[in-house]
């Protein structure tokens, strides 16, 4: 059975107290769909999908996405769906073979989303990461002097709630917002998607000749996941704060490109996953690491 | 400006009363990104991708997207990004085309997501839904005498927090859980992909034999897009009720295949958006729709 949680250390703070403690995440990590078709003596394998998804239930995953894609009709379709053991011996957990039946042309016409497909993607977190480093502008350059007062983070949920007019109306859109350090409302943008509403917003601050977007916060009205991270790092944001929980993919690169990622930020209360150091906490009355951990394992 | 609401009649259930009332949808729609590029008189022009978005700002998606995927690096690459009015009349909203200077060559090899990229999809919120009638064996055979009581659907959440395990450690998964129209849990799936957590429950039901899910009840523990419910249109299911909200496209999806579409529903209140007459209201006490709408707006 796959492991889909993930536990790591980081800063819950609050009005009252700031406290280094353990937290679990989600795991996120992409899995490549491999598909083995076509009549005896004619057979081969196709890279179908890359999903960015929770390990476990890999099988299932891959011929559900089969089948509500439209790419085979029936369950006997299939003879197989086994992680691949023998090309891909480093993420053998994160690619999976489905093998049809002889008599079955699966209707590849019918693929409608193809996540991450790339290559140079990797199909390890790892290489996920390592694939945006090589094509960002400005991922790399994290400036170490941004820095944002907690009491300010505390405010901007509130900012984004009373700007946020379409999902007022219909509770069904997230929202990217844009604030400066000291907490002013620079851009917000909404979608159905989430990666479209901060598409929107870095698209704006692009024509705007806005980037990097050093100096800024970025305000996440959901989770924060490894391809919310993923822009943000492309734009050269250095802090990130999300409403929701971070996965563990988001975490990691977050860390790697020294951005500071805050998850939960609801009330007077938020978690700091990565680059705390941006974080200015009154008095910076941080609690011993090793003592909580231990109180709290 | 585009419009990014839609208002529909709809029936609001509660514990003592059911209304037809007019309620506020935020827009899904596809929305086609092209690519003109290349050297003077070797101009060429690219489908690039199609991603379900909210209208509005969609000059700044496009940019925006081109940019965080890493496929342009500055503004300056760009000369003008506008809808599509010539080869594309009839969907000119949702076509738009980035127009790049000669001298730029696009890194198109970085494109990660293709969302929806077939052409056979088609790029108004009508041909994608019939696109789906052509490849689903089951999405039009929706019966009928499939029903559930207002009573069964107020437990539903409550039985799927109590088995949400990752989700009750983490607060950052999506799940899908299948009950009887009796209220008995068949199963869950999570994962951080509320596609993928589908994914796994149909990849699951289709192995075990169970397809199409009649006499079944599909619980989205947030929003129902399009794409939520194009894949319980594909598994046969019947009845979807979601704890979060249903965008413009999946209602009209659901309408079309005559699936009732529940959402919002939380303690004991939910909205009925599409196929009431699946929805058994005691006393079948439904206020008249034509003096409430009235009596809203």
């Amino acid at each position: 059975m796959a492991n889909s949680q993930l536990h790591i250390p980081i800063i819950k703070v609050n009005a009252s107290s700031s406290v280094i403690t353990a937290d679990t995440l989600a795991i996120e990590e992409p899995l490549e769909i491999r598909l083995e078709y076509g009549k005896e003596g004619q057979r081969q394998v196709q890279n179908i999908s890359v999903t960015m998804r929770t390990p476990g239930h890999d099988a299932e995953l891959a011929n559900g996405f089969l089948f509500t894609e439209g790419i085979i009709k029936y369950a006997d379709d299939i003879i197989s769906t086994a992680h691949c053991f023998i090309a891909c011996a480093e993420n053998k957990e994160n690619v999976i073979q489905v093998t049809l039946n002889p008599g079955i042309v699966p209707l590849l016409q019918n693929i409608g989303r193809n996540f991450y497909a790339t290559s140079s993607c990797g199909v390890c977190g790892k290489g996920s990461i390592d694939a945006i480093r090589t094509v960002s502008s400005f991922a790399v350059q994290a400036a170490d002097e941004d820095t944002i007062l907690t009491d300010v983070l505390y405010r901007l949920p509130i900012i984004l709630q009373r700007h946020q007019r379409v999902f007022a109306d219909t509770g069904g859109l997230h929202a990217s917002a844009l604030f400066t350090t000291q907490g002013g409302l620079l851009l917000l943008r909404e979608d159905v998607g989430r990666h479209n509403a901060l598409d929107k917003l870095i698209g704006a601050a692009l024509g705007y000749g806005w980037l990097p977007l050093q100096q800024t916060v970025l305000l996440l009205s959901g989770r924060a996941s490894f391809e919310l991270v993923q822009k943000a790092a492309m734009a050269g944001i250095n802090i990130i704060a999300a409403v929701g929980a971070p996965s563990s993919l988001a975490v990691q690169l977050a860390e790697e490109f020294n951005i500071t990622l805050i998850g939960f930020l609801r009330g007077e209360r938020f978690n700091i996953y990565t680059a705390a150091h941006r974080v200015q906490i009154p008095g910076n009355r941080i609690v011993d690491s090793s003592r909580v951990i231990v109180e709290n394992i």
